[in-house]
C-alpha cells in the first residue's frame, strides 16, 4: 500500500464512470439497431453514432484533466490506457452496428442475442464496478466475471462459426454474418481489456 | 515539467525522424506498387522491401543507442514504443505491397486511391511532426489531424465494404479486393498508433 | 545495472519458465490435432483444452505471487506483461486446433506442416531462453532467433494466401483453410510478442 502524502483529486476517476455508464447505453443501442429490420437501422444507427460522439467528449475531458492535473489518482499513464480501452468498446460497438447496416446479412444466426445479451451485461458489470477505483473495493470479482462472460462469447461466437462453415450458407452471405459475428465478439474482448487494465491499476495499488 | 538535471543526448531523437522521414518514402513506394499494373509490381515491390529493410536497420540502431544511452531524452520504454510503432507502419505498408502481388485482384475500387493519399499524408504529417519532439511543440496539432485522417480513411473503407457487399463482386474477387483494403486501412490505423505514442510521451513531459 | 540492495525472489522467474515449458507440451499437443484425420480431432483437441487450463493456472501463480512480493526481480508490469504474453501464445494455439476443428477444411496445404514445425521450435528455444532471466545471459540470441523464425513462417504464410487466392480452391474451402492457416500465424506472432516483452525486461536491466 502506497502512502499518500496529499489528497488525491478524484474527478479523473469520476469521468472514467461517466465513460463506463456510457457503455450500458451503447450496449442498449446497439443492440437496437441490430434486432431491428433494415428499414429501421440507419435511423438508430445515428443514435449509436451520438452515443459514440459522447464518449469521446468525456475521453477527451478525462485527458484534458489528467494534463491539467499534478497528482493523478493513479500512474497516469494507466489512467490513460484505461480511459482509451474504454472508449475502444465503444468503437467496438459503433462498429459492429455500422457493419450490419454496410454488410446487410438476409438473417442472422440466433447467438446473436447471446452476444448482445453478454455486451449488456458486460456493461452493467462494467459501470457497477468503476466506482470501486476510488475505494479499490470489489474490483477482482469484477474482472473474474467479465472473463466468465468473455468465456460464454467466446463459446457462442464458435459456435456460429461451426454453423457458418457447415456449409448452410452461401459464401457472400457467410461472409456478411461474419463480420457482423466478429465486430460483436470484438467488443466483448475490449470489455475485458479495459478489465486488464483495471487489474493493473489494482496490482500496483494492492 | 520536469528539472532536467543533464542535458538530454537527442541523437534518440534525430533516429526517430530518421524513421518518420523513411515513411513518406515507403508511401509513396507503396503507391506505386499498387496503382502500376501487375506486369510491373514484382519489381517495385523490391523497392518497398528495400524501404522496409532501411526502416529496420533505423529502428535497430535507435534500440542500440536507447540500450547504451544512460539519460534518456524520455522515458525508455515510451521510446521503445514509439520506435516500434514507427516500424509497424512500415511493416504494414510493405504488407500492402506484399498483399496486391499475392492476392491479385483483377481490378480495385476507386476508394483505394483516397486510401494512398491518406497514408500519403499521414507520412508527411508525421515526419514534419517529429523534430517537435525536441521542443515538444506543435504535436497536438499533429495528433488531431492524424486523427482527422483516419476517420477520412475509414469512411472511404466503409464506403468500400458496402460496394463489395453489395452482390457486385463474386466471393473470390470480393476476398482479393478485401485483402488490399484492409492492409491499406491498418497502415492508416498504424499511423494513429505513432501518434498516441506521441502523445503519452507529450502527456508525461507537460 | 542497477543495484541491488535486497536479495531477489526468483519463484516468479520460476512460474515464467513453467510457462514456457508448457508451451512446449501445447505446440506437440496442436501439431497431434491438425495432423490428424478429423475423426481423431475432437478426442486430441480436449488435450490442447487441459493444457490451457494448465497454462492459466501457472499465470494465475504469477499473478497472485506478484501481488504477494515486495520485491519483484523486474518492474512489475514487465512480469505481467510478459505472464500475459506467454498465455496469449497457448490461447493461440488453442484457438488453431479449435479453429480446424470448427472449419474442417478437406485439406490443408503443404506449409501447414512448415507453421507446425516453426511454432514448435519457437516454444522450444522460448523454453530454453526464459531461464536466462535469471541471469540475463543469452536473451538477445534468442529473440534474434524468435524473429528469424516469425519471418520463415510469415514466408511460407504468404506462399499459402497466393496459392488460395490463385483460383484453386472453391470460396467456402478457401475460407475453411484461411482460418487454420491465420491462427496459426498469429500464434506465431505470439511468440515474436513475449520475445519482445523479454527484450523490454532485459533492455532495463541493461
Amino acid at each position: 500500500m502506497r502512502l499518500r502524502l496529499t489528497p488525491r483529486d478524484t474527478t479523473i476517476i469520476d469521468l472514467l464512470v461517466q465513460a463506463g455508464n456510457a457503455l450500458v447505453t451503447g450496449a442498449d443501442l446497439l443492440e437496437a439497431v441490430i434486432m431491428s429490420g433494415p428499414e429501421d437501422r440507419a435511423d438508430r444507427l445515428v443514435k449509436v453514432r451520438d452515443a459514440e460522439h459522447a464518449s469521446d467528449d468525456i475521453v477527451h475531458a478525462t485527458m484534458r484533466k489528467l494534463n491539467s492535473t499534478f497528482v493523478t489518482p493513479f500512474d497516469r499513464e494507466d489512467i490513460y490506457a484505461l480511459a482509451s480501452a474504454l472508449d475502444d468498446v465503444m468503437d467496438n460497438m459503433e462498429a459492429a452496428a455500422d457493419m450490419v447496416v454496410l454488410a446487410n446479412p438476409s438473417r442472422l444466426p440466433d447467438g446473436v442475442e447471446t452476444q448482445l445479451s453478454v455486451l449488456r451485461e458486460q456493461a452493467a458489470i462494467t459501470a457497477a464496478a468503476l466506482p470501486g477505483l476510488h475505494t479499490m473495493k470489489g474490483l477482482e470479482e469484477y474482472w473474474v466475471e467479465i472473463n466468465r462472460l468473455e468465456n460464454d462469447a467466446d463459446e457462442v461466437y464458435r459456435d456460429m462459426l461451426a454453423e457458418l462453415f457447415s456449409g448452410a450458407y452461401e459464401p457472400l452471405e457467410l461472409l456478411k454474418v461474419r463480420e457482423v459475428i466478429d465486430a460483436l465478439e470484438d467488443a466483448a474482448d475490449a470489455f475485458e481489456l479495459v478489465s486488464h487494465h483495471v487489474e493493473t491499476i489494482a496490482v500496483k495499488e494492492s
